[in-house]
């Protein structure tokens, strides 16, 4: 039985409010049940360095935590004077996915700044993050293509991400931090609106796992994302 | 005429939402028309080393702004590894004001820290943050009182804070970012509940400014405070 | 009664040394009693990239103290790796208030960069370091008019700075350590020659201040600045 | 037909160089074909602050290139004054990975560091650096053995890494950094020495991948892995 | 013919001012001719960690120069976020140099803290500052017997340094900066008030050089530091 | 008795292994017994912006430790965020005496990066590390010249360096590290191959030493230099 009475493949409450800020080309209130992140997607014209003169365009992501987001405060990254290497690790995430999910060579030299910022944290930020960045991603490449910037879509697919694991000997999807704390093994799945893989990350975090289990995790996922990619689309429309 | 429509000494609509995140011991997110800050205080046994085996309790803070908060996306202060120097400013006022309005020898060895982080500016960020600390503090001291750690309650008075500045060659109270970026004097005052100053801090931006006008301003400020102490008091009942 | 028996309206001794090192286009030497502040204003052609194309010139300042211009050893900024908050504050302060006195319009592209290091601490550095800063700003500007780089002064006025509080119940003015480590009050006022207000930063340090109280040290602050005044003037002659 | 004209299956030759610098507890230059990597392995007692009391070791990881390791030089981290984010991604899955191979409560209050330091690259140095540290690991918990700080082996088994991917169309073994640099899909699998799962991480570089996609590159790896670990047991032997 | 017209082994006009500010224990203005150097010694009790319970006592020196202590404007160390190798290799020399003229086990566990900061800079800046610090230091150490805290002057002998180079094919003493710039070679040398090596740092500029002009350097450096003592003995007397 | 059985004069064994690794222009293992360095030279067309336009070349160093190259393991530099002044002060050692050797007008607007990373230490790894370097930007000149970059050779004399010190009273060449922690005196020297000096480094670290113990240590360095000279010209050969 899991802390919340959720079934095995039962995701949480999810919900998305879109113009949750005023400022942002993008902005998106994500709600995974407790975990919550705002999401903002920032247009400004030109690219890094590396790409100038290409005629291409250029996403990117950083995320972060405000101090009291968790059960108890963590430093500031800001005061600390660097960011830890799990926020890395997120952002590097975050901003690979939205990358695949674009044909940048659309985008012309324009960059989208992706910005993820938990305010709650209930387990599954990063795959949050990603799934509400895709709805501030559509709204950022929408505004584009109002202004005119942009005369074709540039976005190849949809995009959502879930966490799987096993907790108590059993396959579950969209962890909570109870379930999260407590698993043998922890997996997060990007995967395309039609269910292919973007990207994979599983870790053992007790013991190692089986092939069969990494299946029964996968098939978890991909019926999760199916779902939360049709949410998606629903407050897109 | 003010660009919102508002009269010289009206204030922005103003809200508090209490609870407004789920771990923290006071969360509340204050909204002065849309500049907006989720506010959280964070309780933990202890005092800093240089306080230690004194009795004595402390209050700091820190202060932070989403990077698209603004009109124009800001680079992330952790990103860029350090803490500019109008955050720094901000903070030490925030801390400074709220540590008034505490008698710390009440506290306990204990140390609150309040997080203040602007999710939407529009002006006025400093004030408002000072204004939902306050309201986020009185419930973490409710909290410990609750929990029987403090016998007494060791607040010494509600603080608020408000902007006022000369627009246009007018005294107005409130100001925001329209209003703000254009003021001949911008001036930030926090007020006890009864009106004594806790902080002023006022500046010539265009212009140095006379006797005369700080008297005006003042008035308004006080004035303002007044309103937002009320509505304070209000939301805690 | 005054530690140093001054009465409530007296400030420190005060000297200007000018010249006081060889190599700075402006360079001073204030004493403020027994705080020592070296500043130095370096002038270099163009701006920061900010500012740069609109034809205007550009004033900042930084400001340090030596390790042991205190009465205990501070750790040294540069080996610590960053400025405190403090120093960022006042660093801030000072530019801010030589940018009000000049009119950066008629300066050209050219920058000039004041240095205000404190090699004796005493109290009231901040207002020392802003009252030394301009007299080494019109030295640096006559330089300037010397060689023909300006054709007319960009200099407004003058100002100049003192700290005033509440001491033992009393305003007083141009409070030493003693006075100022014990303050009930403490407030940073910055005036022009005539008397007009370009920063007032007021602080409760131990109990909220009375509007009558802060007209009483508006009003010693402003005999005392006027004091000041005449003194620079006095030694630009 | 790769680059190197291996076939699909087909990992690059590989060695260990035990004991190859003189003064760690465990010293072994891995090489997968032209990646070499410096692993060592350091034991000191005691444990991080978050572990103190509990009886149990710590591993922890360190990674690092020298900045001409690769085709261009790269800024040296230590000169920049930071690890870069893809540095703290690999550092972390070593550590991570190594921990699950040994029983910490087994390891007394003693920690173990882990350095991998790159010397030359080309392709796969994570996963090389995986797999040699493995073999450090072992040496040194053979010192601790000898020594008598350790009774019993805490080692639960042997893992070993490898990456996998898809080349042209085609799931291929080991990648080198011709392949790297053009892969469509890029694979890391960390595995025991049984083939249970540590840890995968596999990346739609240039399209997502299908399930099916998965499961064979899944069983190149899986082969791969116990080929590396017969020649880690050979070795160690 | 030297810039300044001095013979080939004069060094500058030498002036050392004790109880130069107010608050250090020991506190030097040293000035060899343009150059000139606040050196401060400050003590506290106890010794870094790695002393601690050793019963020995400690001397560490830290070196830094105004921004406008040279011809043009350096970026103040602090604002830029850290010491370059400059400022780190001359402190390190300094704080090595004093601690060979203490019986650190005569000192008990206290540590002075040596603080050498150039308000003006004209070449020998290290030199001076060893050779200032060395007055501030015997102050100092006379403060603390004069305390009671020490009961044998742990001095074990007077240092002092200068520097020697050559300069249009001439070897000369006490280079000021416009030898100091120009010069081929360019050696500081730090020598006990007998004439016996401390520390020697020659550098080829422009071309190497032989060890007849290091000899001839050598006898320069000699004579002058000898000079130099008798005057650090004069002000101390 | 040295603890290694050598005469006072004789140089550890001495190894270069050039093209140690692969992609950098110039790459040599140095070894000094059991001192190992990897040393590389890396080309990039263009020079630091202070030299840009004046058609000139330039050389610079960095150099770092393996954490483990030591008995204990040192914290790495990259993750502590900042290099020591220790490494610093080599560095700069390096890239002065290699820039010596070269006419850097003959260079052309190039740049080489020397890179010398201490896999092994014993003692003496700066000396190794500038020995070592030598023949690496041999080897990338080699390179420039041999792609038609460069017409002629830039080179104006082979370097190299070693050691000396005088240990339980007696004057030693080559130290190592059983040696040189106990040494009375430690001295750097780095000549050309005629034996005329680029720099020396001499430090007392337990007692002055005299001019006539000077000269014996010039005498043992300036016959080791002549040997290694000698042995690199051969593996240049």
């Amino acid at each position: 039985m899991r802390p919340s009475g959720r079934t095995a493949s039962q995701i949480r409450p999810l919900s998305f409010t879109r113009n949750f800020t005023a400022h942002a080309e993008g902005s998106v209130l994500v709600e995974f049940g407790n975990t919550k992140v705002i999401c903002t997607a920032s247009v400004v014209e030109g690219v890094p360095r590396f790409l100038k003169g290409q005629g291409k365009g250029w996403i990117t992501a950083e995320y972060g935590m405000l101090p009291r987001a968790t059960h108890t405060r963590n430093d500031r990254e800001a005061a600390r004077g660097k960011q830890g290497g799990r926020t890395m690790e997120i952002q590097r995430l975050i901003g690979r996915a939205l990358r695949s999910a674009v044909d940048l060579s659309l985008l012309g030299e324009n960059t989208i700044t992706i910005d993820c910022d938990v305010i709650q944290a209930d387990g599954g930020t990063r795959t949050a993050s990603i799934t509400g960045a895709c709805v501030a991603l559509v709204d950022a490449l929408s505004y584009l293509r109002n202004k005119g910037v942009l005369k074709v879509n540039p976005l190849k697919f949809m995009i959502a991400a879930v966490s799987v694991g096993i907790y108590k000997g059993t396959p579950v999807a969209d962890l909570d931090y109870a379930e999260d704390s407590a698993a043998e093994t922890d997996m997060n799945l990007v995967m395309t609106e039609t269910g292919q893989i973007i990207e994979i990350q599983g870790t053992a975090e007790e013991a190692p796992f089986s092939f069969e289990e990494m299946q029964q995790m996968l098939g978890l996922g991909h019926n999760a994302i199916l779902d939360i990619v049709a949410e998606q689309k629903r407050v897109l429309a």
